[in-house]
């Protein structure tokens, strides 16, 4: 592809430079530079960028290319099957969000070129809170790109046997985001140059890499496979979880939202036909084809909790099993329910309390405030009240919670009891103990 | 009642004394020496063990009166109508445990008042550990010997209309629990004398009090109120809150356990007829008489929880309340249902997730620790892991826990998130917020 040496590049990337100084648009040299451009990888531009710092030429000014750039490698990447993706539909979205996790790791690589080139103590600072910056920004947009193939996404493709493909990604992902950890972390403390370096061109070279994966593989084949029911559910979802861009235009499907339980048929042979090679191939290796998971997510006596189904027997266990234990009043000031569980042991309460009224389950003393919090908590003067005391020798953290329905009707008080002993007595032990997984 | 003068009084029990020396029985003492016993109120007794102390009686000499004294107080408070109570019947436990109550502040009466007078070092010290052992045996014996009336017989007397006893008794519980636990303290760090001898006869007087009011108002109240049923749902709630003293004969009813909320009339007025006149006055004197709680528990639409009776609204607002985030995974590894609330963010989660195996919710990296997790939950290999993590920017404790039915089967792992950030960030101020209720 590129017949043109490396100075030449060079060459043709100052004189862009000097034209996007002047003000020329980047769809302007697009067009006018198509045919050199066609010549210059897309992969090469952050190797280009990079030499031009080296050769002084202030990194402000370069990062002005990296619109051209971005402009490019999308091109580059996103055949003609992705071109009619609506503006604001879920994909366009993850498009978007791909241009700036791009923008931001070509301009962070460029900074620690100049942290490696730079000497004077002060401009060395500056560049480094501007590379931890990048970093930030980096790790923000990618983590919330990614959680959304993860979590959203990937869900469907599960859902058809289509399991390799989202697990390599994720895997990637994974390891992206690791190194975009640590290279934030070396940034923060001024870690060894040569580490920043080496974590740095690794970072940008992953996240392209992902970038090409994602558009070239699961982009094609997500837009082929999912009906318009499923992007409806997919951005509801991704509401959820967040953008990692502005979102400027509103998408709007009068289909139903249809989640991955929902779908009851797997793929048949033209759809399977029509994917990105990559995931044909391994669909036509398996012997009995792509093996629908037909999951049955809502059965009989199945309870719906708005986020999962659950049987009477599950719930009793989830109360039970939870390391907090849990009195609920209703909007009466009546006990009705309570937990016990396996973990702590708070307040006594026992079956004889069903169906008390509230403040009687207090001493006398007592009795005034609580109906105060109870009357705060049911006219929404407050939302929670918490206290802190000690329950046979354990420190506990005592909260009252309003609980509404999610038409904001007040339904009734519950009481939380946590036993938070071992955290604030031995924290340094606790910290000692924190996993990054 | 008493014609006798102090002194007589005195030597009549320093004559007992030394028969007990000789090891004649309490029953046989108590026959032979009825006459004159029933001219020393049961009240007066600590008084006159007191005056023995500072005569110089040793203080193990003195203890062994107890026995009497506890069997004069008895025959003294157990009126002829509590005569005919079962061994083992949850009223006779309240009766032993009054005894057991009587009888260590007796003897934390006695040993404060020769801390008030010891002046032996080594003598003090002993008098001070001894008393302190008293002390925090007495707080754990009234505790739970109040918690019993409080939790579960009382509900019963509200039920029925009668408030005012309940309530007061309760009050008087409080108070009496308050001294003593400060009493412990104050013995703990070997206070001010003078405080001592005055709270110490302050818990003294106060636990007399309090058994007296039991024994002549409550006890024949609701003796002759509760029905067996009752007292069988009583006995069941009594063990779950556990006894003061050591049951050595089951008590047992073919009844079923009646609740408060079970019982659908008040009383009649024979039955409030009977009741003492403690309580029958307060009754007559109000305008409707006893008016009983007909409050329904049970309604159309309520889920039984075992421990309670709500609708599928107030779960659903209950695990909205709760300030920890919950994803149950069922027996066969799928996630079905999960948790949000307004207390704190864990890790993403969103309804794609629901139907989803448990392994691909994670990066593959952590996929074989998942399933050996899951594996070992199932299989009762470990019954909960604990972990702590930071997920965005917040210190976390995730528990994976198994859930099973009341049979003992595995109906599902359940990830409990917990936000502990300031309890481990800022122990001290928590600490600092501590109030004892």
């Amino acid at each position: 592809m590129s017949n043109l040496d490396m100075n030449k590049k060079i060459g043709i990337i100052k004189e862009l430079l000097k034209q996007i100084h002047r003000g020329i648009s980047v769809e302007e040299l697009k067009t006018k530079y198509s045919q050199v451009l066609m010549q210059i990888s897309p992969i090469e531009i952050p190797l280009i960028e990079q030499q031009l710092v080296k050769e002084g030429i202030s990194i402000d000014e370069i990062l002005k290319l990296c619109d051209l750039h971005v402009a490019l490698f999308r091109d580059y990447l996103v055949g003609r099957e992705l071109k009619d993706i609506p503006n604001g539909h879920p994909l366009d979205i993850l498009v978007k969000e791909n241009d700036e996790i791009l923008k931001l790791s070509e301009a962070l690589g460029m900074y620690i070129t100049s942290i490696s080139i730079e000497s004077d103590h002060n401009k060395l600072n500056e560049l480094y809170s501007k590379a931890f910056e990048l970093a930030e920004k980096l790790y923000r947009a990618s983590r919330i790109h990614y959680q959304k193939l993860q979590m959203v996404v990937f869900p469907y493709l599960e859902r058809f046997g289509i399991y390799a493909v989202p697990r390599v990604l994720w895997g990637r992902e994974n390891e992206a985001i690791t190194k975009i950890r640590r290279l934030r972390e070396l940034l923060r403390n001024r870690g060894m140059v040569n580490e920043i370096v080496e974590i740095g061109k690794a970072v940008v070279s992953d996240v392209s890499e992902l970038i090409f994966r994602e558009s070239k593989i699961l982009y094609p084949a997500i837009w082929s496979i999912f009906s318009e029911g499923i992007w409806k559910a997919i951005y509801e979802e991704f509401k959820e979880i967040g953008f990692a861009i502005k979102i400027d235009s509103i998408w709007e499907t009068h289909e139903n939202p249809i989640y991955p339980w929902q779908i009851e048929k797997g793929l048949d042979e033209q759809t399977i036909e029509r994917l990105p090679s990559e995931i044909k191939t391994v669909a036509l290796s398996l012997q009995q084809g792509l093996k629908f998971d037909a999951f049955k997510l809502i059965r009989d006596g199945y309870i719906d909790l708005d986020t999962g189904y659950v049987n009477v027997d599950e719930i009793k266990g989830i109360f039970r099993g939870i390391p907090i234990e849990l009195t609920f009043a209703d909007k009466d000031g009546r006990v009705r329910f309570y937990t016990k569980n396996r973990f702590m042991k708070g307040f006594a309460r026992v079956k004889t309390l069903l169906g008390r009224k509230l403040e009687y389950c207090h001493p006398p003393k007592l009795e005034p405030t609580i109906k105060k919090i109870f009357e705060d908590l049911k006219n929404g003067a407050r939302d929670y009240y918490e206290f802190y005391s000690v329950i046979g020798g354990r420190i506990v953290r005592v909260l009252a919670i309003a609980i509404r329905n999610d038409r904001g009707e007040f339904l009734g008080a519950l009481e939380v009891v946590e036993d938070i002993t071992e955290f604030v007595e031995k924290p340094e032990e606790i910290k000692k103990r924190i996993m990054i997984l």
